[in-house]
């Protein structure tokens, strides 16, 4: 062990070190401030992955509920490692054609310079931290829409490719100076980088995946209620606390527009719960808890992309409209389509992502920042190039999730057996109860 | 939609968002500095929520788990709408005769500008945040009292209207220019305004409501268990972590005064515990852990008036006391009056916030900023003006919301019926359950 | 009561007061950017109690919950005042021949002053807070250890007694001036200061206490299952949270190295947490999520010592040997010394804070800060060092804390009796259920 340690160190892991050599330094460009204002940010997103892992875990039985949370905890594991090693380069290396980045700039963090990210005044390093926290999140989406079924070292495989060769090629695009980006394509915290991705690859998973045992008979879609709606809250009210570094640091700088982005982002989010709760009370008589956590984070999806560019109140009319389209989405992949999704992710970030960065050509204020949308007399220009970036998106993520996800049925298999799924994977994964002390009929 | 949605931007809406106009302005007196601090304490003020909806939750009953938490969550998304709409301009707008501001002032958050906020440095936007997540935490207080009986529709009105039209008055009085704030009063960051005021809306609704069915048999008070002592505990460290937002925050600047601040909010709050968990070990022979959970609540509570205006001394002298008489004062309403207070949130929230604006009459030293108080050689006047904000406020918030729930209860019923309180709200009121795959014996 | 409050504010308290006046004060060398840097570090750090609660509390069985996570509370609340009276002056005091800080100086917060502490541009008194937070956490990973049989009072009795005279004195000579510092020991956060302080202090409580009724039979080490692994998970997780402010905030500046220091601590978590999943995963054929938790939290404990000294590289590297280490350390305890730790704590914060604090010996980089280490060329004269500082807090810490256990279960008793074991703490020691809607069999 302390022979290869030392063997690696010597060779290129030294250089790599002093290559990022940042003690003292507090020139270069750096401003203390915004660097500070992204590296809290940055803990703000990395508590969002406890976020999803109880959202998640609190949606699905407790036979699960062990399984989920490793999962989300082995995607911020990885996902740190895989993008300081390949993912940071593609999304925000030197750019090659429009379609990527230099793969190869800043392995093992090297290049990144004890300076100033171009074009900013935040420490390279803040800016590489903020973005590996960000990477993560694209696989967590994932993670819930497939699971309860999903062998556990199928999903890992795949959240490391997603993190390391797929969602770097989107984060290029639009936020790596690449052909969405020269285009004007506005997604200011990632509805689409993010959420869109999340989802698409989703939908790609629960298409290979199957619906649970159970799930749907005699063409009937039966609900599988999760375990814990005190878990499930838990971690709604964790991402939305997340979201503010989220949303208000992808402004890479504490300037006076940053109050706003929080501003819109609260709004948005309650806006949708309000309506979810209002839809889901007039159709079934009862305000639905689940869907309505549903539905604040549906509003925070939507006002993702266009934060720094709405004003507050067409924020709340973005979260007002995410929080009854994700109602009906859900409805609509549960029902209609039959995809099995436990947590709603594909209608939550999927849908939601999409129609957020629609709705930034549609609200756009060149007095918030950016440029006007269709309702405020900047015709249909922005949104077209709105619509592009979504459709393109999703086509390259849905396609190279597919295939990811085909070849690891092929080599892997992609889907525990009906046994094991019967008892629950936290048994069949990790041979062990979530909750040992309590009887919990299967 | 769609044409709803042009209309409502293309008509007011439109120049509401061009009166916020913040994009890349960094002059206007703002401080970037400042400006952060309230952010991220308004951050901090945000997840308090999740804060009160797993105490609550969690010293109440799994059958109306999800229920309670239904109403935190619908508390924070529809205050910040309605204190955008109406709450800011009563509390914060143009003062009139020093009763109330002018609500119109910043209907849809026209009129905050892209400067800094009057009389500080910060971002009026940031200065909005901060206020719009303190707003909820009023009705929230009140969530817990009335839990496991009221309907969720009739909590959902009178939640908007608390933070539209009750807590804005004294918000006003105190931190907005009006009568109280001319007479001198300290209220750093709301034991007042915020906590009297909850606790005083708890206990008209207590009043009104009557007590659980079972809590009182032939003149006896019978506890009815909180069924996750963890989750309650879990919500109460997040509280004492929101409430380092919540008081150091309310300095509305990063100044050296700050660290003291939270030095005295983390005093006071293990004092609290402390002396609360003594009291209850001599007295009960075993240290009661749900009420030492109160207890460093109280402290918190207590010291919010005075954070800034006491020595470390005096705040532990303060949070200490707070902790013995929240003891008492559960007992006092439990056993004596018999109101049921499921949470004790009117003894910790009322009880302790009344005290604690009181305390700063006695232990205030101008050496930490205001005056000096009856125990630093300051003479009584600070108590005196101290103690007619606590009338005042009671009696006013006591009088409206007593109003509020008299007339909700007559339009709309403010109690399930007796079937659904048995069964649960949660079946009662949203037709599910929190734990489905646990047994929970009714 | 008002008597004696007014008795003591006249007395002692009233100077304390005036001593550390802050009130406006911005000059005396305090840079508000630190100072809010360390504060929010502080917040951080106090929301690792919250973790420490979670995660002793899910790794251990529903009949103590409680009574952990009581032990948690208390231990905040009451290290916050020790530490401010005692604790504090030993530490950071004027040095007294290399071994102690002047216990007297600090007494009561007197003598911090207004302006910066001494060496910094942080607030004296947000250095304290900082300080103060940390105290506490020494306690809390004794908690872990002793769980499940040792009697409260006893525990609450260590607590205040390793917080105010055994972890100070250890603090001393490596960050307050002592003749570790001197000797030119490097423990950024405190590997050794706080996480060897209290993986030594376990130990000896272990020993002393004895196995759990039920552990060992027949020579056979049986497992004792946590009661609620989502539980755990979360506190896992709300313990890497926390982690950005220990190790972040240790910084004591918001200068250009922090965001380094923030990236060795993500990668070390991450690859501390692959290690062990992977080896686990060899090892027993299914990945282990209990151990997975330990896995990244050995890795924060590791990289702790060295996060602003090492390249992101070694910190994999460290983190990674942390994930592989705690496996064999947790079965070398467990299961060749048969020594019950319930939470893995000797050997995640003890076995891996040795290795963390030596590795700063192998791993250092002058160029990230300090010196080099052994694989940088800079010879053994680090790890000597490095070697000294663990072997002198290891015997210094066991020693007294096995002399203070010892004591303790003379004069009042350190267990409690088989009975209260058998039916569990909760109801033992504070008459109460944690999830009394729930069957929980004993």
């Amino acid at each position: 062990m302390t022979g290869l340690i030392a063997i690696l160190v010597f060779s290129g892991f030294a250089s790599a070190g002093e290559g990022t050599d940042t003690a003292g330094d507090e020139s270069n460009g750096i401003s203390l401030l915004d660097t500070m204002w992204v590296l809290i940010a940055a803990f703000l997103v990395f508590i969002m992955h406890l976020g999803f892992a109880m959202v998640e875990s609190g949606f699905t039985r407790a036979k699960n509920a062990v399984n989920i949370i490793m999962k989300n905890i082995m995607t911020i594991a990885l996902a740190g490692i895989v993008f300081s090693m390949i993912g940071f380069g593609i999304a925000f290396g030197g750019d090659i054609g429009g379609f990527m980045g230099n793969a190869g700039e800043f392995v093992g963090l090297n290049g990144l310079g004890a300076g100033a990210w171009a074009g900013t005044t935040v420490s390279a390093v803040a800016f590489f931290l903020f973005q590996m926290v960000f990477a993560g999140t694209s696989a967590t989406i994932v993670s819930g829409a497939v699971a309860e079924r999903i062998k556990f070292a199928s999903y890992i495989i795949f959240a490391v490719l997603i993190v390391a060769l797929i969602y770097p090629f989107v984060a290029h695009w639009i936020w790596g100076g690449g052909w969405l980006n020269d285009l004007g394509m506005i997604d200011f915290a990632g509805s689409t980088v993010v959420h869109l991705v999340g989802g698409s690859a989703a939908l790609a998973g629960v298409m290979i995946l199957g619906p649970r045992i159970g799930k749907y008979k005699d063409g009937k879609s039966n609900v599988i209620a999760g375990h814990s709606l005190p878990l499930a809250a838990l971690g709604g009210f964790i991402l939305w606390f997340g979201w503010y570094g989220f949303n208000a640091g992808s402004s890479l700088a504490m300037d006076a527009s940053v109050p706003m982005i929080a501003v819109t982002t609260t709004l948005a989010a309650g806006a949708g719960a309000s309506l979810t709760m209002l839809v889901t009370w007039l159709r079934n008589n009862k305000p639905d808890v689940g869907m309505t956590i549903n539905g604040f984070l549906a509003g925070l999806v939507a006002i993702t992309a266009g934060c720094a560019n709405v004003g507050p109140m067409s924020a709340m009319l973005i979260g007002a409209s995410a929080g009854i389209i994700v109602v009906y989405a859900v409805e609509f992949f549960d029902q209609k389509l039959k995809l099995d999704d436990p947590v709603g992710a594909i209608s939550v970030h999927g849908v939601c992502g999409a129609f957020g960065t629609l709705a930034v050509g549609l609200f756009a204020q060149a007095s918030f920042g950016g440029v006007d949308g269709l309702f405020f007399g900047g015709g249909f220009d922005q949104l077209a190039i709105q619509l592009i970036g979504v459709a393109a998106t999703f086509a390259f993520v849905f396609v190279t999730a597919f295939a990811v996800f085909k070849a690891i049925d092929m080599f892997v298999g992609l889907r525990v057996n009906e046994q094991e799924e019967v008892v629950g994977l936290d048994i069949g994964e990790h041979a062990l109860l979530a909750y040992p002390d309590f009887e919990v009929p299967i």
